[in-house]
């Protein structure tokens, strides 16, 4: 294996066994010492990446902002609500997203997820919303960035309960009512009655992201042959 | 001061103490006697009252549903409204209700959380709702359960962005963005046009049921004289 290829792995098995145990215990909880046990990494791999818990824990919080999977889509609010019904199909599999998810919980990580996924969801967010506007799919009074703002924290309150509630066994059903409870008040009437909000919505949307993907990889690998 | 009394401030004292403690450093953070030296009690009148850390983070808990203040009106769903926009003008200054919202944060204490607030908040919102229903205020499809429970989630989260983001400062101009968002999914054209949800209902409909209280207690002193 080249020694590149074998940074790659230490780096994501370290940031891996460190998103399961904050995930499972909460950042407090874990030592460094738990992190290199579960990663079964040695410490001096493990610092050539991480210098401190907290490097892992920035380096958890870089990765949860992510479109993966979400195709584009002609209407515009369409693909908006897709990326929020992925990330609720997603999370509750994913540990490096569940770790995100109790460190954005956790008061002393909050200046970090304030400047990293807070605003990278901001961003995101903001910018589908910024181009249904521009197509007329949205009403006009609509402010995407006020809008982006309260959808990301209504989905983390959602995510919240879901968590006490259910560990997140109901989360894509809750987000599909967060949706239906929303989109009347952004959406033109012409719009609305073709968006798909049905709970399901996030597993479709990741399905065919995967298929289009492995499509890509076979087309490329057929031109390299 | 008779005996009855004495017990009833010293109560207050220890919740009020603990509240503040609570807010400012989570619940891991205090200790018993932290909690004596701030309220200035005696261990044995404080364990009179509360056996634990525990028993006191319960009493909170038991302190947040409050519809205090909000007077009747005769729009359910405004008086609906009126519970949530009043309770983001009181909670910035209140330790009580401030510390309800940390513990409600912190992972250890949600099945305490779940019982008590959680389900406390649900009656009562989904209560309207369903008084709301009854009247035609509210449109056919709306399940008062589960437009309750999202909204109960939405207020969380959108709470948890403020206290990060402004320290509670901009809460109640965010919670009635929440409100301006999911309304037109609920009222009925009537209704919806009639609601006020201005960043400053909170502060009238608090300082109206202050006023009300106050000449209540007025006309039974002017009755007793």
């Amino acid at each position: 294996m080249a020694q590149q290829e074998r940074g790659i792995r230490t780096r994501r098995a370290a940031l891996q066994a460190a998103a399961e145990l904050f995930a499972e215990r909460g950042y407090e909880a874990c030592t460094v010492s738990d992190i290199l046990a579960r990663a079964g990494v040695t410490k001096g791999a493990l610092y050539f990446h991480f210098d401190s818990k907290e490097a892992l824990a920035r380096g958890i919080l870089a990765e949860q902002v992510s479109v993966e999977g979400v195709l584009p889509q002609a209407s515009k609010l369409q693909e908006w609500v897709d990326v929020g019904m992925a990330l609720a199909h997603r999370l509750p599999g994913e540990p490096l997203l569940r770790a995100g998810a109790r460190l954005a919980m956790d008061p002393q990580m909050q200046p970090l997820v304030s400047e990293g996924p807070w605003s990278g969801w901001n961003v995101v967010s903001s910018g589908l919303l910024a181009q249904a506007k521009a197509r007329g799919e949205v009403l006009p009074h609509v402010d995407p960035d006020v809008t982006a703002k309260f959808v990301i924290s209504a989905w983390t309150g959602v995510m919240i309960v879901s968590q006490i509630a259910t560990g997140l066994a109901d989360l894509e059903q809750q987000i599909s009512v967060l949706f239906r409870h929303i989109l009347p008040a952004l959406a033109t009437p012409a719009v609305l009655v073709q968006l798909d909000t049905a709970p399901d919505r996030g597993a479709r949307v990741v399905a065919a992201g995967r298929r289009a993907a492995e499509e890509a990889r076979e087309a490329a690998a057929a031109v390299s042959v």
